[in-house]
Parts: structure tokens; sequence; C-alpha cells
């Protein structure tokens, strides 16, 4: 009974290289203690939809400070039912390969 | 300075004929009062960062109530300069075309 | 039996008013004659699969020319049966509000 | 020069469990030769334009078999210098923490 969200921001207005602002907000997602990976298009997070919601809203405000322009990339799964789905969902599917 | 956002949300659990939980989410925003638009892929909601994600939180426990499964797609686009950006970003586009 | 996108494709490398960029690729999914409507998160087009994502191609390459890096958005909805979704689909909604 | 994309895909019309469906993909991701990484919100695949959208082709036809309904997410990131960036992209944040 949680929620499983995708999460990329990065700013428009800095130029192609945005890993230093990325990582402003990977820190903020690492600092909440809620379970996170690291991915290359995106960082997952889980928790209850008003956690992992808080922990982007402080990632917004984070980069709002000194960018002019900012994208947000959210994809959210809630299923009623599992736990740990981080690792859950990966592997549900590496047993059927 | 508001953000953008191009919302959609549906659930897995109840047949490919989703539209009656779609219209559940967009009378929500309608009732928000919050400017927005309905597109075929998801509805562009405008306002400031809390308000958007509040109208969001909304949605998401109204699908959640008797639903097992859901999914949720955000994309959002904050920009310190401009307004009315639902109408605005579509005629900067067109004036190009 | 058809496929409805919502593609959006800009650089990150040209600061932030990205609005000519985006024309450019309008421009070619205009010219492609597949039924299409331009929003402010995303331009929405219908087509069989194949058809849409040689557009989405022709886009990218286009703006590959002269962007050092580029974000591409797609998510994509195929359903068996209907047609002329682009307008079904909003009017299954607005029917249900 | 290559372009990095997360790539999910999961059909409406077979409840809410997807994961054998997602594995169906997921095998044509692995049997393609491409660097790619699953996650629990999609997989990262990397390559030339060509070979990434071939791949995602092949998955949806493959979902198109049986499924009535079928959501295709992609994000994709293209950048003219680096590689090997499933990996680098995340090193390149972990450093900055």
């Amino acid at each position: 009974m949680s929620v499983l969200i995708n999460f990329s921001i990065f700013p428009l207005d800095k130029g192609e290289s945005v890993s230093q602002y990325v990582a402003r907000a990977v820190k903020i997602i690492k600092d909440s203690g809620l379970p996170y990976k690291l991915g290359s298009m995106g960082t997952s997070i889980e928790g209850e939809w008003d956690e992992v919601m808080e922990v982007v809203t402080h990632c917004f405000e984070e980069l709002k400070k000194d960018c002019n322009r900012v994208y947000v990339g959210i994809t959210g799964d809630y299923r009623k039912t599992g736990s740990d789905r981080i690792a859950a969902k990966v592997k549900a599917v590496e047993r059927k390969l």
C-alpha cells in the first residue's frame, strides 16, 4: 500500500551538463530516508503518496532557487498490495525471463 | 512564475475502458478553479506548485478509493517568467510555424 | 486500431526559450499529414505505430542537427478498437463530467 | 553520440498484475544485445536512435498480439558526446553527492 515513483528533474537554462543540479535533488531524496534507487533516467522512490510528494516538492524548491526553467517528470505506480517494490518489481520480471 | 503540468491518471485493474475513472479526476480538476485544458493524453493544469500538486493529490485519493492499481504520469514545466502559459506556449509555437 | 501519442521534444543546450526548436518539430508533424493537436505540454499525434514513429524520428533528426543535447518524451496509447481518438477520448470523458 | 531511453510498456486489459507482459518485452530487449538496465519503473536502453526504436517497436508488436490496450512510456536523452551512459550518468551524480 505504497506508491513507487520514477522522478527526474533538471533545468533548461544551465546548458547541456546538468548533473550538479540533479545531484542537489538526489541529496534531498537521500536525506529523506525513503527507499530510493538512482538510475540513469530518473530516481525511483518508494513511500506513502504524501511522503514521496513532499520529497519531490523539496527537490523542486531547491532547483527553483537559481534556475529560471525547470522540467519535472514523475511516473507513479500505486498498488494496494505489496511492499519493498523497488526490488520486488524487478525480481518479479526477472523470474519470468 | 507558475508551473504548468500535463497530468494523466488511470487504473490498471478495471479493464480497457477507463474514461469513467479519468472523468472522476477531471471533475476534481474542474472544481479546483485552476486553469486547465483537457487533452487526449492528459490534462494541462496551471498554477503555483502547491496548488497543482494539491489537485493531483485529490485525484489520486479519489481513484485509490476503489482501484487496486493506479498509474500516474506528470510532466511539469516551471518558468520564472510568463503567465497564462496553457495558451501562450501554443501560440509561441504557432507564430513560428 | 491505431496509436495515439503525446510527443514532446526540446534541447537542453539552447537556453530557457525553446519554442523555435519545438516549432521545427511541429512543422514536421504538420507536414506528415497525420491527425495532430498541439498542446502546451506536447503534441498529440494519431496513426499506425510505424507512421507516428517515423514522424518522431524525423523530428529527432531535425533537432540533432544543431543541438548537443535533446530530451524526448513519448507516451503512447494503443487500442485495438476506436478511431479519431484525439477527439473521441476527450468527448468520452466530457460526457461523464 | 547515442540515445539513452527509459522505456515502459504494459497492457490495461489484463488486470493489475502485468509482470508476465513486461517480461515478454524485457526478453526482447535482452535479446537485442543493446546495453540495458532493468528498473522498477522502466528499462534503460542505450544505442543509436534507430537501434533503440527498433527494439521498442518489437516490444510493442509483441504485446499487441494479445492485448487490446497497451500503454507505452518513453523518455529519451540524446547527447552528442559521451558513451556508456547508463553507468556514466549515475556515476556523474554520485560523485557530486
